[in-house]
């Protein structure tokens, strides 16, 4: 899969993790050439088994992605449109489709990502913030909107109720341990950290197969859509999605055979040993 | 709008923030009185546009809502009713019609808040506690029956359901840090702090379009009662309701000439540029 | 009723309070011996008003439940099912089972809890886990297949989506401080202090109505379940449910006369007061 000529980001790929650097200055704004880039590297990754995980970053040294463009927002409709007329957004499907994607996708927030920069990081699977550098807000509020890149749908999702009103009805300014805190980011990491974090990260989940991390994520974001009955449901109809591509069970035989089952030092070792087992196929 | 002739409360209007002050000696208790008072303030909240957020809070020293009044609790039936023929009761009625209000409602706690007091500030949008005053109990397990004034069902959106069920099932006093950590309130604040701190929020929220804060508060709580693209739709319904009536489209406008689209000095600012730009109407 | 002959723990009732302890070496694999097991428990359990409170536990010094057997994972289909066609595991069907007795369940963790291991302490209602010792991991994704014991669909119901995905996508080992942190567990507490923590939690439930335990339960699961409006009849469903078969209605009568209703004095001891009630039948 080719992931070049875009507008707004550069793609470098290094063994299945993708590295997507925002890179359109001034402010890495998130107007019509951002969102077609993204829409077309959704398009991509839908296609690609050979990406596992997505992490997005920025090149600027203060800006993660600034916001919405003012300029297509200007273009927005003022009419009042009855429930069963509505369309999504562009803004809205992009980020939707982003969210969709089949690889494990990591927000790495070093900057300012306000408005629909911070839509887009809540769209991705993960947010890391750093500390002293990432800055979010949801201004819409005052501009006399609302979050409409899926932030007043998503907000919810990652923190509670009562938070999610707080960020979304005070449009203030709050930093990555604020983040944390609420549950907006994952985790506030020192600005000196959040890179080898992220990386470690990145390049344990792309050991794993493609296709458990796309039934685990099908799975987890279909939970929250369903009743506990169905969720269930959904969580079987992947399982079986995953074991028909992927060497599971020879990987259970082997993992038995390795003693994995009932040796008491193996269960102390899990965590490293879970990798060593990727080289079953 | 008169906010005059309550029997358990008082009300003030600054600008466009009301503050309600319960007042109902010896203990605020949340009877008929308390709940008709509510119903009657809903009604006014829901039809005017000239009050944007609105504050509870207590004039007792101890106690924000005591609890429900024992007498309406004697009353209700003990049949088993079938699911097709149940009805709300009268205290989830008021309390979902609080919750509902086209306002932001903020719950400034600096006392006991158990059982239907509890849940009276679980029904508000946000809730601040003050330390070593606020404290929180749901007892009804103990009593027979369960928090049956929205408790039960909005314990879970507030916390995860492992804190919810602790909380229900427990039935354990708790305090402001505890509700913090659990989610059940926005933030503890210290006692001398909590004043300064909802003022400036319930302020700034103020100045912000009465409309654009009803679209925002009606996706947000849409969005975890339905599917991510239900919820998405809802955002975008939002969108256009708010744009029909607000200055958005001009906001946008003026906000680009001003630099806030581009200018890096002006991604810094955008906190306080926020309430700047309120006055483009 | 009789709680015996189980193979892989013991039971043991004190008053209303059922502690099982997990004890089949040589690390509680969770095979079919357990899961039978646990049907059985969960079944009698279904029919018991007399057992109100369940605590799990291990015999194990290193171990609660190491994780599914790798032997019956062997034995899962690898041919694609579609939708309509899924079938819930047996594994899933136990675990929810366990999730739905009438009791309220409570998981005491002191050790590995990895895997289906994790997935049984999810199904319970309130999870407690001993610093220096729990130790908890989902490494299905690296096994080629996604937690299939219920863990992707209740990850999402006890944390946010964001950290959910991180804990199933990147497989990594945690502790009982980060478990407390992402909201997975309760609460974090030092391995001296775990014990009598859940005996005090335990034994407080126990003293209250078997019927308001589970219609608490019931409302509160079903509430996130459910569009604010579906819940709120469900917990009036469940309040008389409860008022058909407790002694609410006294209670709320003696409450009164001893002075809960207004008394200031009796406002500050709620906590202890509604133990003394509970004599009231």
């Amino acid at each position: 899969m080719n992931y070049e000529g875009y507008t707004t980001f550069k793609a470098e790929k290094n063994d299945a993790v993708l590295t997507i650097t925002f890179d359109y200055p001034p402010v890495n704004v998130q107007g019509i050439p951002m969102l077609d880039d993204l829409n077309r590297l959704a398009e991509s990754l839908e296609g690609d088994r050979g990406v596992k995980v997505v992490v997005f970053q920025s090149a600027h040294p203060e800006i993660f992605v600034a916001h919405a463009d003012t300029n297509f927002l200007k273009d927005m409709s003022t009419a009042a449109v009855p429930r069963e007329k509505v369309e999504l957004l562009y803004l809205q499907k992009v980020l939707q489709r982003i969210s969709t994607v089949p690889q494990a996708t990591i927000a790495k927030i070093e900057g300012f990502a306000r408005g629909g920069g911070h839509e887009f990081a809540l769209a991705c699977d993960m947010r890391f913030a750093a500390r002293g550098k990432a800055k979010f807000m949801q201004m819409e509020v005052g501009m006399g909107i609302l979050p409409c890149g899926g932030g007043a749908s998503r907000m919810a999702r990652l923190t509670c109720l009562g938070r999610a009103l707080e960020i979304i009805l005070g449009a203030r300014d709050f930093d990555a341990d604020e983040g944390e805190f609420y549950g907006t980011v994952n985790k506030a990491l020192d600005a000196d950290k959040i890179g080898p974090y992220v990386d470690e990260l990145a390049n344990r989940i792309a050991k794993f197969p493609a296709e458990s991390i796309e039934s685990c994520k099908r799975a987890v974001y279909a939970s929250i859509d369903l009743p506990i009955d169905g969720a269930l449901r959904e969580e079987a109809y992947w399982l079986y999605q995953a074991t028909s591509k992927t060497p599971a069970i020879k990987r259970f035989t082997i993992a038995d055979e390795r003693g994995f089952q009932n040796d008491m030092e193996n269960q102390r070792n899990w965590n490293d040993a879970l990798i060593g087992i990727q080289e079953i196929q």
